[in-house]
């Protein structure tokens, strides 16, 4: 079990500042002591469109020299093109499931293995069983593209901001149908706060299709200045065997933030629970 | 002196649900009394790649159906391809001077006579002085292909979002060093509340260069549901004779919204206002 | 478009205290101006093995004598023998079908026409399929037994209290797998609130399907002492030709409420909406 | 003095949900290290009427094999049938005293030797001294059929949700009435907490009568989170001789509680203080 940390309060997604350029918060997130780092898929740090080869080979010697990895990578939906597979409009789905494409070719390129995918969401007018096949079909179409590419393509449960995977068994259940061994599961403790559902109820649930971990507290909290109870959390994760990174994706919603502060203060809370020492 | 509605509580930016169709937003604001629309260039609304000429030639006539207009468009900086005209990386600066353009030609296919720009914000590592000029560029060329449109830029200074234009002096310098005769100005309650300010003094300051207003109250609430003295606020724009759009851009920081019922509520605080009646 | 009101703040579910005896609570109800009383059965107004032939027919007189017909009725979940269609007790299933039968029977009896179905909830331990699918047998076998009664079932989201059906399209779905001509949905405000939904989406969604609705705003408040749009949900109720009841199911999550109090704002508030005079 | 943990929070009641059968709970509170376990009598875990003798030598198995005891069962009242002793129904008032004998019947069966008694609440229209005469009348009953079964009754004050028995010594001169040798009285600083008393004024007024303790905090909050002074209680029932079970009876009242968080932060927190090592 390793720790990671997710780029997004670096960044200019969803809030525009304070933002970081990613060799800067690579350095940062390496000091602190993460064993990996999640890239979200958005400008400054990685829209892939804005990367050519030369920037990739650049950013993964600069990872390389800082003894971080890419633990895993992700996209920006909601933003101008949308990236909502599940969208009423077949531009933009189409379009999505290109993005989904480029970024688990990005993330291969810089190592890393794991890919998110963001089950989209339901427009109104749109039934729930059309925006499911929707995203069903492009899950199948993005998970066959990334196994060529060695990428794990995780299904995450976003029940705060959409309404179509909202649940540990609609997730696990958009894995089973999209029939791809390289398709897993994941969750993110905020999610489930929303939903007032238990975290350690997913790790037995989700167990061996368990692929990757989101920690994050109430109104996206450092882990230790919310709620929810980690010593259970990483005991259950223990039991289940898992074996990928515990992320942190937190502190992004708000301007008024200092990202290191945040990085830090969630390591030193999990780090002695993950090493064993506290 | 008009009144329009800013669609972004309908849409998936920034905040994923609810959405609703942009045909379905266009009968509803309708419906309710607006005179205008303010469309935001998001999905599933009106991404301009995602609109082929067939596609906006029925939004324009649906439009007309229902007997309101487009008050003006604006991009949605922030999300995956960033739109930020001030980033450190070329590649992000002219796919985002192209996004103003695109949006523009979008904006003047629907009937609509105004484009709001955002300046940018200025990412860690990038100097002041350098952020500005990228944005003032930016603007010169946007505004030049917009001239051609007949559309006018209206610079809005956003301080509760970004650091480049964050005051009236601000956006009234970079109108002025961009020297087209197309670009003014434009004010939001809302970014004169993030900085304790009064919003008529933005009114007479910006004066006969004002082309635009945006009303929203504390937390994006509607007026009338806030703390702005909304009375004083279109005294002062009768008094400095402004002929533009009176615009809501409200409630779509959250998902736990009715968009109608904002919509309503702020049109029907406004309307006595703007009519005499109250 | 008739106005009814629940009982549960007069009765002891879930709170004991205060607790009114039915015949008391009819004749409040009644003189506060209400078309129709939803009764829950629950002890100690309607549980159905209290009440034998003579009390039944002493109830539907003092209806009459009172002028106040039962809009509906409804079953009391989660208390000690749970009534948990989707339980992993096989005892507690066929007992909750057993329960539904009986209600629908004294509904019958009281010469209401509409019983609610409360789709049960998942146990750790239960997957969601076996779940759903264990709620869907026993609906089927309810609305079988209630369609010889003439008595209407309605499925409703509880997504702020259950796990099952939460959403518009998850009542939609489950009607449909029902098959049962006399199945149809409802939804209740207060439910659209938890998952942060918008009450005019579930009328245009639910429709021609829409057989009952409750109102009730945060924290189960009166309508007008919270947030929700009444004015437009009405409209929207009128717009779909809803002829069923409009009925407040407010104020019993605590034993610090006048009932009494609850049921007259809650009148005085959404009278004048549904008579077209406010 | 050991300690013991309350189911509630793990099952159906009076919220649905979170909801584990009751073998994982059992399992989850040993490992946490109670001592005993106090089984709420509502579904899923343990309504009478759903297990036959299997299930319950099953059950007591289950415990044996957990290195844990049943310290008490406790009826759960205000639901469907209501089990309101003191109803104005006569046939809810038999089928109370029934459930009861029930519950007293499962106790004894899964080697436990407290039963809970929940006096009943005063509906409106019924005297104060006939509800109490009812209550009484239904104690001594209960405690008659329990003295055969070596089950100790115990009478709870519960001011936060009833009207009857609602202080520390309403529940002594209901326990004296009784006349019953196996009556005893108990109190939860909860309702303490509710009437603005002081904890320690019951353990030294109940004394040598106090069978059982309840801990909870303000909004049943775990012991620890809150303002009660427990250490000062434990010495007060150090200084009476309790040799009884310190319960814990908290978290239920909301579907947002992860049950292993607050038993486990209990437990951390009562255990050294009964240890004395703290």
């Amino acid at each position: 079990m390793r720790l990671a940390f997710n780029t997004w309060v670096y960044s200019s997604f969803p809030v525009w500042v304070p933002s970081y350029p990613l060799d800067e918060t690579i350095r940062r997130l390496a000091r602190i002591g993460y064993d990996g780092i999640e890239i979200g898929a958005a400008a400054p740090h990685a829209y892939p469109d804005y990367l050519d080869d030369a920037a990739r080979t650049e950013i993964k010697r600069h990872l390389d020299d800082n003894g971080i990895v890419v633990s895993s990578m992700l996209p920006a939906p909601g933003g101008g093109p949308g990236f909502n597979v599940a969208s009423p409009l077949e531009a933009e789905r189409l379009n999505a499931i290109d993005q989904y494409k480029k970024v688990a070719k990005l993330c291969a390129d810089l190592g890393g293995k794991t890919l998110l995918y963001v089950a989209g969401w339901q427009v109104f007018g749109t039934r729930t069983e059309q925006a499911w096949e929707w995203s069903r079909e492009a899950l199948i179409d993005v998970a066959a593209y990334a196994a060529d590419l060695d990428v794990t393509v995780v299904v995450e449960p976003t029940s705060a901001d959409s309404n179509l995977v909202e649940t540990c068994d609609g997730a696990l259940r958009l894995m089973r149908e999209s029939g791809g061994s390289n398709v897993k599961v994941m969750f993110d403790t905020y999610h489930c706060l929303y939903r007032n559902e238990v975290p350690t109820d997913y790790v037995y649930r989700m167990a061996k299709d368990l692929g990757h971990v989101h920690l994050a507290d109430l109104n996206r909290a450092a882990p230790g200045d919310g709620k929810v109870d980690y010593k259970a959390l990483i005991a259950a994760l223990r039991d289940v065997g898992f074996d990928g990174y515990v992320t942190m994706e937190i502190g992004f919603d708000t301007r008024a933030v200092e990202p290191d502060n945040v990085a830090r203060r969630a390591y030193e809370y999990i780090k002695p629970l993950v090493a064993g020492t506290a």
